[in-house]
């Protein structure tokens, strides 16, 4: 039986993760959230995967898009991780940072440690969320300016 | 086209990640590995992925066993981390730390952070590595440690 979802919450607090802004561009514009659940699949071909909530408001335009870009936080990036966190309207949301596209149309965040541009190449649904696998068309490095880290239900700094 | 691998193995330096200490017990005894490629997916039903290079001469081994164990680490295992990246003997590699078993056998690290006794429920092959999805059974809380992190190509500490 598997155990109950406080304990399992308790424990995933001290999993620390990055922190990322992910995002997409649909026929009816921007989308996009935050997320820690981003993690390296394989380097042949070049894939990750975002789980996502499947009761987010931005689920469907990842899905019928069909592409996303991964936009890695840095330690400055707090105010913005909060933005993107929460209930504004997408435009709101998308007047905060500066964001330019790159091979597949979706928003890339200027002063991003580093975004994954990529295409969507499966998804598999699992309880509550998608897992979305996608493989890495565009890598931009931005400054090394160390990393944000979610852990223990705070941010934390990482090198820089 | 996919992006080139040194590119996208340089930007994947920039997403942050927790280390822990993957493990299981088959017929053939104890195996683990270090690995930084673990994520929640959701907790309806309490689930996580844990990502696996086929090549692993423990990969079969999790997936006969059908059971593993994510062992969160904490600034003070950098030792025992490396020595589960490494090449020794399974053997040598358990005569570091102190391990115990819950509900499905694999070993549990006494002193981890976090542990999440797990059973594998689906796999999926995406290029050279499986993706492991797995229902957490069991999970432990040590004590608020602060968090191992792999950044940049090294070893940094959040919280504790």
């Amino acid at each position: 039986m598997a155990v109950n979802q406080t304990l399992y919450r308790d424990g995933m607090a001290r999993l620390g993760a990055a922190v990322n802004i992910i995002t997409t561009t649909s026929e009816e514009g921007q989308h996009g959230l935050t997320a820690s659940a981003v993690c390296s699949v394989t380097d042949t071909p070049p894939t990750l995967l975002v789980c996502i909530n499947r009761s987010s408001r931005s689920h469907d335009h990842f899905v019928i898009g069909g592409a996303l870009c991964v936009n890695v936080l840095t330690p400055d990036h707090q105010a913005i991780s909060t933005v993107f966190a929460g209930r504004d309207e997408m435009e709101v949301k998308f007047s905060s940072g500066e964001w330019e596209t790159l091979e597949t149309g979706a928003p890339v965040l200027r002063g991003a440690t580093a975004s994954f541009d990529c295409r969507i190449t499966q998804s598999m649904q699992i309880g509550t969320h998608s897992v979305l696998f996608c493989e890495v068309q565009t890598v931009t490095l931005g400054e090394r300016a160390g990393g944000l880290i979610y852990f223990d239900r705070a941010y934390h700094e990482v090198g820089g």
